[in-house]
């Protein structure tokens, strides 16, 4: 298994030969069925996918080729037999089109879905002569299916998940806020050694590192597609805790990221102070039931949207719809693909026409709010196998865990 | 001064109508400037420039009218007399363009420099039979200069800002990794208030809250255009803070991000742990020296290239050019503007065809890495005014602070 932590390694591809062919193979296809025979690449999502590392520039890939070339703004010390630097942009051309350790470009894909406008037409402007395509698809579809090695490093984060989710009961002190328990739930995750950073691709989510909601304010609706509220502390960042002190007979809603590795896992736990109701208890058993249902039915071939229309499908059942993934404003899935970046696909969702796949990692999240009460259920984050049911990766205690 | 911290308010628009009309102003001049009678806003930084908050949808301005015009997607629960819920995307069109709360656009602005192509020519396909323009630099120039309540907002950063590097020494503790202690300094600025996000534009930098950097790894080139080195903890995220024990005679600096209020201070400081070698302490006292120099020369009608070619005069003259803004890697600029987001302008680089103006928060970092030493050097956000000498908003003490 390829070694991931060598931070100090100053070669571009910190993959090995077999882990990068595994992802090249995938990216080929994509481009085939997008009718590319190239992709160039500068997102820093994608560039660690297809490197091992983040830098800034640019990874070349033609189909007929069996490695990529890179090109190389900084750092200024990285080694490759297979790189060129780039000074002026209108370099660029040059080095994808008249280089002998590479195929030029013929249609190129470009990350349509993340570049920028302006860069987007610089690049066809710059690079001029031949198509463009759209390879946002291609790069989507390849990340959503894991390798073995991302598989290793999720259930690194997924480990390291758990035992930060362990140490909760024991930072919650009496008459805390909702912000202090979350400010103490960071450190415990930093010394873990969370990354820190909470990955999303597109621009319509920001959020640090994840969400510690209790009582009426799991209730707020916020301008994000995530599945918990909250009215946040600023009307900059509008989601999740708002200094609301946590008070017996409310649950507190624990999801905070796990990024330990490059690889996040999604994971979230419910805490109480004293008893709650009925209604509230049963909304959280039901969740469970719910997670453990789609994990059971996570199988290759199984459609995404059969997973969400079984999960309304119990939540309509048991009588709980109006607080199924959220009760004010509700969100519209109910797990979604994650890895590198937290929205990836497939997506859970009524309209998804993702088809499950072997190496799919995906965070089920089938959440309630109950007015008055919080926020209730838990969130798991599986990978989809080859045989049987989908593995959990996130094995913290499910039940709600009462703080002394 | 209008209250900011107003997150339980549903009113879409939490500026008041003078503040609104201040900011408007600024973008009608931009507009037109850049041969466009309107824009449509999406961006969450220039959503919140507009509106006071963060929502999920646009924001249409036409030069002709008085106020925005307010598409919302989410929260589903915003008050306000001068919006549409945006069902379907197609809606967006009939919204903008047969409306009688809003004239029509004939050449509408669209933030080209920070959407994706595909969601630029989506609207651009979907708003037919009209023309479009790069309404980039009009929001940029706009938000380059802060009004009264932006800078009352940022100086309110800078006080907790300087609440929180007070606390620095005490969170010390002997054998510490730079890690632990960037940990602990995190902890100390949320529980003060940080609202953790680090808001950067485009997509070529990534942080979490910014770095603690000693010894050796200062010096390590980094894939980002920051001032500051380090390998990181990741290849997923390779800056800052490596994992290295604080050693006696290193420095460490400290630049972690003040975002207390939805608006940014930037600040650097320097500590240690024992004495410093002559060429350190140098390094550190004319980095204060080129704060000072450049703080007296921020004024209205400056070339911020002049400012620029101060500081490497400076570093030259003291015979420090081989160490000014990094040693393996240099940094492009001794400068920034900031306040919602971390890299706003003006900058202050060799090539800026920036003049300063009154009004402009500019991050003036002059740092130097010394090999086997670690950085030194200061980093201070200011404010240009009308007359004198811009005002300094991050007031910790300069001087290297010794750990005991």
């Amino acid at each position: 298994m390829t070694e991931f932590k060598d931070i100090h390694s100053r070669q571009l591809q910190l993959l090995s030969d077999d882990e990068l062919n595994l992802r090249l193979n995938r990216v080929r296809a994509g481009l085939e069925a997008a009718g590319a025979d190239s992709v160039l690449i500068t997102d820093a999502a994608n560039i660690y996918y297809l490197t091992g590392r983040v830098f800034a520039g640019y990874v070349y890939f033609n189909v007929a080729d069996s490695k990529p070339y890179y090109i190389v703004r900084r750092p200024n010390d990285l080694i490759s037999d297979r790189s060129s630097r780039l000074g002026r942009f209108a370099e660029i051309a040059d080095i994808l089109c008249h280089n002998q350790n590479c195929t030029a470009p013929a249609r190129l894909g470009l990350e349509f879905d993340i570049i920028s406008y302006n860069l987007s037409t610089r690049l066809m402007n710059t690079i001029a002569g031949i198509e463009f395509a759209d390879a946002s698809g291609a790069m989507r579809r390849a990340r959503s299916v894991k390798t073995r090695l991302e598989q290793h490093m999720m259930k690194e984060s997924g480990l390291r998940h758990e035992r930060v989710y362990s140490r909760i009961p024991h930072v919650y002190q009496v008459g805390m806020t909702d912000i202090e328990l979350q400010v103490e739930i960071e450190r415990q995750s930093r010394l873990e050694g969370n990354l820190g950073i909470f990955r999303i691709s597109g621009s319509d989510m920001e959020i640090h590192m994840g969400n510690v909601i209790t009582g009426e304010n799991s209730d707020t609706p916020t301008p994000y597609d995530f599945a918990m509220g909250g009215a946040g502390l600023n009307p900059s960042l509008p989601v999740g805790a708002d200094g609301s002190i946590i008070e017996p007979h409310h649950t507190v809603m624990v999801d905070v990221n796990g990024d330990f590795t490059g690889y996040m896992t999604d994971m979230t736990r419910c805490f109480a102070l004293g008893t709650l109701d009925s209604k509230t208890l049963g909304a959280h058993q039901l969740s469970i039931d719910i997670v453990h249902a789609l994990t059971d039915m996570a199988r290759p071939g199984a459609a995404a949207r059969e997973l969400y229309e079984k999960a309304a499908m119990m939540a309509r059942e048991a009588g709980y719809t109006d607080y199924f993934m959220g009760h004010r404003q509700h969100a519209g899935f109910v797990g979604h693909g994650l890895g590198i970046e937290i929205n990836e696909g497939p997506v859970i969702s009524p309209r998804s026409k993702d088809i499950l796949e072997a190496g799919n990692a995906i965070a089920l999240e089938p959440k309630f709010v109950i007015p008055g009460q919080g926020a209730a259920g838990i969130e798991n984050t599986i990978i989809v196998k080859e045989e049987g049911a989908a593995e959990c990766i996130t094995n913290a205690p499910e039940q709600i865990i009462y703080f002394e």
